[in-house]
Parts: structure tokens; C-alpha cells; sequence
């Protein structure tokens, strides 16, 4: 079903948008705006790329079940009873009703709510009323999903042939998370936002923290954004200590964590790979503990074997997610495309399975600083899809300095629609 | 004006859709949920085939009006002095104001609000100020819209070349329905539910029961749902016990109707005709005399000459209708489409005209069973659609037992779509 | 960017929608309706003509900016230090954040809220923050966007080759408005109104008043619908001595306007005009002193130099406003797409600057008639939609008396797409 929605002329101007685009500058303004842009993007990046999806501690226990849309897809996690995760397209075999709605469900098997149409938990039609005894059951089971978790993460591919190179963030990342043991934490808060901006902007948005000094004084009190860059003959004398300061740190932190066994160095994959991610290790600013109002930790019981104090924030981005994994608590972001101009923004906080609410961390305190700067966040999106649509809008050029990896992502993204079957 | 609002494409995109179609199986998804075949069906379906809008008693007295939209189409239907019912297009020859606005009003003559355009019952301009004296009047009436009561229900064509087999529903269903004179019936309540499905999948929820032991309790009290098939071999012990006492039952009832003079063999225009409809007498279950909650009946007057008790459930299907008439009430439901995903269905409860309400007849006792199964119906359309709107959605059997009638619904489709310039 | 939304099917067929349109009758239901046809005025309308944006006083003080959706534009007006007026797409040049929100802002200098980009007022880039010393900040000024005051109305437009002929509307009505002194007034009262219906019946339905009588009972009192046409065949006696007495106090006024300076005459531009206006001066009915209730000024302040009596409506049309400008107060609307079937009417009453509310005038006194009007004729908007959605229109005559003006606008739109690359 290549460009199932797409027509010639769609597939043609996306093509051509591709082309179009100018190295070192934002994109054309209909790869942002576009319905022919959205379709393409839910075709070639969405269902054909690794996308993360949710947590293993999303699905707990034996038939613990969550429904997530995938672009134009809705597919069902399950925990089956031998605590394998599986994935399934969220649609019954027989007249295509949605076996699970959204959110979190717990069942025994998968029964469809039309007509009792019932799917043991491997996804095997086990009973079909009505369809005659020489129904071949077999041929109708529920149609499977790729997925893998990475360190806790899930990553789900809705292609029959899924990247290989899952394979390098498996052996990179799974084994920077494997300390934390996030198999074994739990959503301790999840929230979903809508922003009014195509999915891209959100991506870039956060690729970035060029725009946290002005817009981010909650999330400024634990982050450093020079870590994302700076131009260095722009700084003042104070900025330029505090570079100075910062890049000291940096060497002496990476003694202390290589001697710890803790990875640190950033590791990026953009151009030439299908599956995008960059991982590195963050000092924490402040009192360096975690991502709170106060910069200390807001749980008292440490994730995994995450004792050492000092381990800074283990930092995540990939095609649709992004990730700040520290002691004390992880925060889990996917974004997923609803329309050319909406994203859904899912934010999970995690803490140890036996941390308790009220005795081990305040719900408030673990929360404040991502909740509001999701909401700065919202905003700045949404002013620069308007931007983008306005008829005024023209490319414009990334500073080399703050927002190389916005370059990279646009690259890439050009890059792997062509590979898919737009712009060449 | 063919297809006006498809580009070749599109309808190239409608056309391939249908071909494909695969016979036991439900249609492809983009049948139920494209821009495109949403108005292709428009101009296939709803502009050239006759469609349920309403019933005789809708517009009771001279200058009654009700404006009815059908597809992207507004049409008024009226009472005019000489009693006869009319249908016009609800369009001033003018500029194109609506005439008459949503649902129910009470005219002398039809008068433009815009520029007091001025039109008589029968549609001619009787008055249009300031256009000169010199205006020709006679070729501004109003365009007329082919209408067609069967029985006391309305059947409008908004073709200027109707499908002339409208004459065997009115020769079969009009005969059936005399006794009941629904001519002389009164709306005793009525509902508009918008379903968040394509009207295809409304049509295809109500063809069959098979969904309905599972959700529809309240329906379930007076409906047998073997009247819609069921698979034999299939059956536990004591469903076999059922269906057989229920063959009986019919057998039985057979005689006693044919007696009395009532019809009841299942008849079924669909594949080779353009006016798609079945009508059978249906065995009220439990106490056998209406759908209500006690099964008994909710009005103590019987419509028409109704009066011999046990004469069941004449029910009656179309394109965009379905309808149950008993001795005491009938419910007549049509289904209009509004957009790709979003259906209207209007319920209307009659009762002969001269029951009073709280006397001869309580509103909660006459709506409770139809209001409960429209809400629950609204779901599983709404999950059906939400269904074939995902990626994972492929065609699914129909079970040759329970949902053959699906199966003739959507050959029909195809056909008629291809005989009106799509799919060929 | 020419069409920039637009495939060439689209374009293929409002090129078809404006050649078969016929003379004499309305626009096919397309150019109103469709998507297509909406993107085509956006493009060739609205971003290649002078369209009303708003008035001089909109940005009394330096640094006062007003943010303008034009079609799918943002604009922003500003005052600058030297007491300029100037306009520029509301457009970051770095990411394409929008620069200013909705309404009104008041700035020292234009400082994108994204990254802190700076603007001077005269669009030029001040500070760039970690684009490198090497950047080219020239390179990177606002777009600055064509804007004229025509006597304390502005009017933009968003091409790099404006229509020569706005210095007919300059040297015509920037004439006649001087005496009013717009640029000294200020908003007293000022409204939005989402009608919905396409932008060209909005303009339609302004350019007639052979709906007045019937739908505007308090536009009426000081309006003589005569003044817009009358079929003069088909007048009452006393409807005959009506206009009898009007034609003569009109030949009696043009004596005394002409004695006072004023010039009063019709002058229109329309076909053959890039540039469309009508202006006439018009005797107020009543006491002859304003579109108020009591027909009596609104305002103790005559603005300008206005204080002769009498002086009646400065009348003016445009593509995208109208106006009214009386001795004590002016009603200044303009009218922009929002979508093929939505049109935002922005409304603003004007006092002299120095009149205080509650003393010198009363807002309720000032706003009665015209919010009225404008809720009237939203209805009637809606309506004419909805009717020529409606598969029964067909384009109806105009009346050569009363709606000349709109066989005229027709035409004109008609000439003006044709003209920049549609329906050749």
C-alpha cells in the first residue's frame, strides 16, 4: 500500500519540496503545512522507521494492554502471560472494529467488542462465532507489530521490514540504560499535551536550547544550555567563564563516571542511518541531582543500581522522542503526528516500582519543571507553525553553532524520504 | 453536472477502490473513509437513487414545511392546500438563500428572507420586486424534487431520472404497510444521533444481529436475533432448542397471518435493483407485542386497523432506512450521510394520531428500548470506523450465516456505483 | 510562488468556474464554495491587491504594532520613531516564528519570542544571538510589506508590484476624507464578527440594500435604501413620492455640498480596475446626522473640521471594506477569508480623538445600529452559504436596479483572477 492516501501529484510535490530543500536552513514551508507532507511523513518516516512508543512498565503484568495511534495506526502492547511485550495492529480480522480503546485496559484474551471475535494474547484467533466449522481460524489471526524494548524504552515498526540498525541503540543505549533498570520502574505521572504545530517543529524545537535562557526558567535551573552549543567569540566575559567553568567540569566528570563504568560520550547517529537517536551524559546544573525546581532529587529511592551520586542526566533523543534518564527518576517524551498542524505530546515520569507517592517523592516536585516547560514549549511551536504557514514565511539559516543538529535532523529527514520513496 | 466536485482523479482513486472489492469481504478502507468516495457516494448513491427523508405526518397540515439535508443537498418537503406533499429544492432562485431553515416550520406561501422572493406552494414565483416588469417569472420556480410516500413513509429522488422500480416498494411495502394507515399516524418523539462512522458502516450495523446478544440488551427483551441468521452447527444445546421453537413459532404463525391477510415472506431487492430494499414480518419475542422493555405494547390505540393481536414486527430496510412498524407504534430510522466519518441518524416514534401522551401512551415506555440501542449502535459504528481508518485494517469475511445480507449490501454498492459512472 | 497551494487540477478548474461564468447572475457555485477556489482568491485576490487592513490610528504612538491576518498571511503594522506607519510579514526571518500575537502590542523594538532575534523598527536585524561574527545580518531584515494611508485608511498589499492605480484612490477619496481628519481619531469601539459564508457574498450582500427593508429595521431609520437602486416600474404611489422627494433634496444638497467644498458625486472603479472603490456622498434620513438610532449624531466632537451641518454618509466601497464616514463619527469594516466558508468582519467606530466616553459620546448610542446590522446580515451571509452549497442552485439573476453593483463586482472579480493567471 506504498502512498496509500497520496496521489501522483501529492507524491510529486513532496517530492519536489524535498528537493527544494537548502542545506543549513529550516525547510520549505509545505513540508511543515502540508496534508500531502503529513501523509507522506505517517508513510515514509512512521511506518517504516522505529518509533517509540511507550515503556515496558507501560504493561506491568499478564494482560496489561495500552492502545497507541501511530500516525494514521492505532496498535495494542500487550503483557502475555510468559511477560513477553508484544505489539498487534489494534484491529479485529473480522470487520476491522478497534479491539481496545485508548489508554490502558486489562483483559484475559483480546475480545472484539462487535461481535466476540476472541484473540488469545499471542494474537491467535481462538474463537469466531458464527463463521461455520470449516472457518480457517488460522488464517485470520492478529496482524503483528515489530517492536523492541531498548533498555525499557519501547520502539515499535509498523513495516514488514524494519531498520536493522535497531541493533546499534540496542547495544549502545540499552546497555547506558541497563543501570537504571527501568524494567523494573513505574509511571509514577503521565500527561498529554496537544501542540498546534506539525511534528517536525516539535522535534526541532527540542533539538535545541537556544531558546531556553529566554523562555525556560524552570528547566534552566538544572540544565546547562551550553551543552546544546554556543558561538564562542559571541559570549560575554561572565558567559566565557561559565563556558570555561563548564568545559572543566566536563573533563573531571569524565574520569569520575569512566571510573564508574558510566558512558558518557556523545554517540549520534542522524545522516546515513535509518534509525536517528544521540545519547550522551549531561551534568546537572545546580546541586546536580535531577530536574527539579531545587535540582536535588525527588525520589528518595535511586533507580536500578543508580546509587553513585554525580551520574548527571543520561540524555536520549530519537525520530519521535526524547529522553532525560537520571538516579532518581527518568521522563519519557514520545511525539506522535495527529494532523499536518497537531502533535501529541505524551510525557511519562518514572520512579522505582517501590517508590511510593507521598512518602518517597511529591508528585508535584517530581513534575514541576517538565510540566512547565512542556507548556513553553506548546507555545513556541504553535507561534512557529504559524509563522511557517504565513505567506512571508522563507527559509531561514540554523546558527552553526546552537542548532547543528536541527541541520542534521532536516538532512536526515530528507534523507530518509527519499530512501522511501519521495524526492528522488 | 456528473462528479462535479471529483477531479479525475479522484474518481480514478473511487473507480480502482471498487474494483477491488473482494466478494464475501467487506469493502476496502478508503471506501468508508476518503474525501473521495465520500462524495462520490453523494452523487453515485444520494443524488440518484430514491432515499428515506422523513413520513407523511411529518408536515400534517397545508404550508407544514420540513427542510431535510440529503448529502451536500438541502431539499424542503411541504404540505400544500390541496394536501398534496411536495418537494422543492431548499433554494431561492435568486441569489440561493435557503428558503426554509432546519427542521420544522409553518408557511403561508414561501417567502426568501433575503430579498422576500415570494413563491406559492406548487413552487412558482408569485413574486420577485424590483427585477422590472419585464421579468419572466415562469422561469425562476422553484426546481421541484421527485417525491414518493410508500405507505405513509417519504422517498425523495434528486435525479431528474428517478429509478422507476420504485414502483415494486410501493406495490410490496405500500401494500404491507396499509393497515397500519401511517398516513393518519403523528410523530410522538424524535431523535437526531450523529454516528462518527461512514453511513455505509451505520447501514452495515443494522443488516445485522450478530453484534446484538453482546450489546444490546434492551433490543434483545422483544428482537430474536435468529431472525438475522445464525451459524447451525455452531449452536450450543439449548440455542438449537431455541431456533427450533422459534421455526415453529413461525410456521405456526404463517397460517394465522395469511388468515388475517398479512403478509409476511421476506422479499429482497438488492443486487440487480436500484431500490435496494427487504421486508419481512418479524415474532415479537417475550410477550410478542412491541419493542418495549416489557415487550408489551406502549400505546393503547393500534395504528390503523391494527387490532388483531400477534401480528409481529413489519420490518422494512433500504438504502439509508430501517424501520420497525408493530400494532401500536412504528420507529422509522433514516441515515444520512455528513461527512466521511460522521452519519446522521434521525429516529422518529409514531403513534396513531389521536393518542394523547401520559394518557394513551408514556413517552419513556414508547422511546426506552430504540434510544438505549441507538446510543449503543452510535459506539460500535464509531469503533468500526475508527477501525478501517488505521493501517493495520484489511477486507474481513462476513460470516455466510449471520452478515450474507452485509455481503448483498456491499455487492449492491459496487453495482450501483459502477452503473452510475465509477468502478467501470 | 505563483499558486502556490495549487496543483494544476485545481487551477484547471477555477480557470473553468470563471469562464463559464454568465453575465448577469451570480458566481457558480464552485467560486464560492470549494477549496480551490478559496486558495485562488487568497492568491490572486488578496496577495496581489490593495485590500483594507485597518486606519492610521490603529498605531497612534511609536512602538504601537497591530498584528493583520491576510488570507494565509500575518502581517504587523507599526508606527515607527519618526512617526511612520510601516508594514512587514509578521514572519521571525531566523525560524519563521511569528513576531508579534494577535491584536495589539506595544514594542521597543521587535524581539522575536523564539530566540531573541531583534528588529528595529525599520525592519532591520539588530542582534542575532550565536549566528557568528561572520554573519550577514543584512541579509536577514524583516520582508517589508507595501502599505498606503488613503486619508487615515490603510490600505497593503502583500506583492512586490503593487496595482499603480491605489494613487486614484489616494487622489479621490484621500481628497474627500480630509476634511474628516481621520489621522487624528481615534478607535472608540471596535468588533469581530466570524460570518459564515465565502468573502464574496460578504461583499455582495454590502453592496446592495434591496434586503435592507426587510432585515435591517435600525440600519433603516437612517439609511435610504433607494440610494442603492430601485426598480422604478414597480414603485407604490407613495413609494413614488418618496423617491420624487429624495431625487430633489439630492439636487438640492449637491448645490450646498458643492458651495461647502465637499465633493459628493459617484465614482466608481470597477471593471477595468485593479484598484476597486465606489464612493458617493449620501443624505442621511431622519434628522440627517448619523447611523444612529436616533438619526441624531453620536458624538458631541465633529471630527475633523466637520461642523457644518448636514454634510451627510462619505460613502466608500472597496474590494475588502466598506465605510461610513458622518460628520460626528466613521464606521470603518473590513472583511477577510478565513476559509472558503468563513469570513472575519472586523468593525471599527471612530471619534475624534479628543472625545472622551461617557461625556462627549455614548458607546452604546455610538454602536446600536451598526452592531445590529452586522448581526443581520451575518444571518443572511449564512444563509446565501448554505444555499449556494446546495446542489439545487443554479447562478440566479441580478436585478439591474438594485444589484447592479454586484453584476459589477462579479465581473470585476471575474477580470481581476483572469488577469493574474486564472481563467485565461
Amino acid at each position: 500500500m506504498l502512498h496509500a492516501k497520496l496521489d501522483s501529484g501529492d507524491t510529486a510535490l513532496v517530492s519536489e519540496l524535498l528537493r527544494s530543500r537548502k542545506a543549513g536552513h529550516t525547510l520549505p514551508a509545505q513540508l511543515y503545512t502540508s496534508e500531502a507532507a503529513y501523509q507522506a511523513d505517517c508513510d515514509a518516516i512512521f511506518s517504516r522507521h522505529w518509533i517509540a512508543v511507550g515503556v515496558d512498565c507501560d504493561v506491568e503484568e499478564p494482560g496489561d494492554v495500552i492502545a497507541v495511534d501511530i500516525g494514521t495506526s492505532s496498535i495494542l502492547i500487550l503483557r502475555d502471560d510468559e511477560m513477553n511485550i508484544r505489539a498487534f495492529h489494534n484491529v479485529c480480522s473480522h470487520r476491522g472494529a478497534r479491539l481496545v480503546p485508548p489508554g490502558r485496559s486489562v483483559v484475559g484474551k483480546l475480545v472484539c467488542p462487535y461481535h466476540q471475535w476472541t484473540y488469545d494474547l499471542d494474537g491467535a484467533l481462538a474463537l469466531a462465532p458464527h463463521m461455520g466449522l470449516d472457518f480457517e481460524r488460522d488464517l485470520h489471526h492478529l496482524k503483528p507489530v515489530a517492536l523492541q524494548s531498548v533498555g525499557g524504552i519501547l520502539y515499535a515498526c509498523l513495516s514488514d521490514d524494519p531498520p536493522e540498525d535497531i541493533s546499534d541503540l540496542i547495544n549502545i543505549v540499552g546497555e547506558r540504560l541497563k543501570p537504571y533498570d527501568l524494567q523494573n520502574a513505574k509511571i509514577a505521572h503521565e500527561t498529554e499535551t496537544i501542540e498546534d504545530g506539525n511534528w517536525k517543529l516539535t522535534m526541532e524545537n527540542n533539538r535545541e536550547c537556544y531558546h531556553c535562557a529566554s523562555n525556560h526558567p524552570e528547566l534552566s535551573l538544572s540544565f546547562h544550555s551550553a551543552d546544546f552549543g554556543f558561538d564562542p567569540e559571541g559570549l560575554s566575559p561572565s558567559e566565557r567563564a561559565e563556558a570555561e567553568t563548564l568545559a572543566n567540569a566536563y573533563a573531571e566528570k569524565a574520569l569520575v563516571w569512566e571510573g564508574a563504568g558510566l558512558d558518557h560520550a556523545p554517540i549520534e547517529h542522524t545522516v546515513g542511518f535509518p534509525t536517528n537517536f544521540r545519547t550522551q551524559r549531561l551534568i546537572i546544573a545546580g546541586l546536580g541531582e535531577s530536574h527539579t525546581m531545587s535540582t536535588r532529587a525527588a525520589s528518595t529511592i535511586p533507580l536500578g543500581q543508580m546509587t553513585m551520586p554525580g551520574a548527571g542526566d543520561l540524555h536520549l533523543w530519537g525520530i519521535n522522542s526524547w529522553n532525560h534518564v537520571m538516579n532518581d527518576h527518568a521522563v519519557i517524551f514520545t511525539a506522535m503526528p495527529i494532523s499536518a498542524d497537531k502533535t501529541l505530546v505524551r510525557t511519562k515520569w518514572l520512579v522505582h516500582k517501590d517508590a511510593v507517592e507521598g512518602e518517597d517523592y511529591d508528585l508535584e516536585t517530581l513534575t514541576a519543571v517538565w510540566n512547565a516547560t512542556n507548556k513553553e514549549d506548546a507555545h513556541l511551536v504553535a507561534i512557529a507553525h504559524q509563522g511557517v504557514s504565513s505567506q512571508g514565511y522563507r527559509p531561514g539559516p540554523y546558527s552553526r553553532y546552537t542548532e547543528r543538529a536541527l541541520d542534521e535532523f532536516a538532512s536526515w529527514y530528507v534523507e530518509r524520504m527519499t530512501a522511501n520513496g519521495y524526492g528522488a
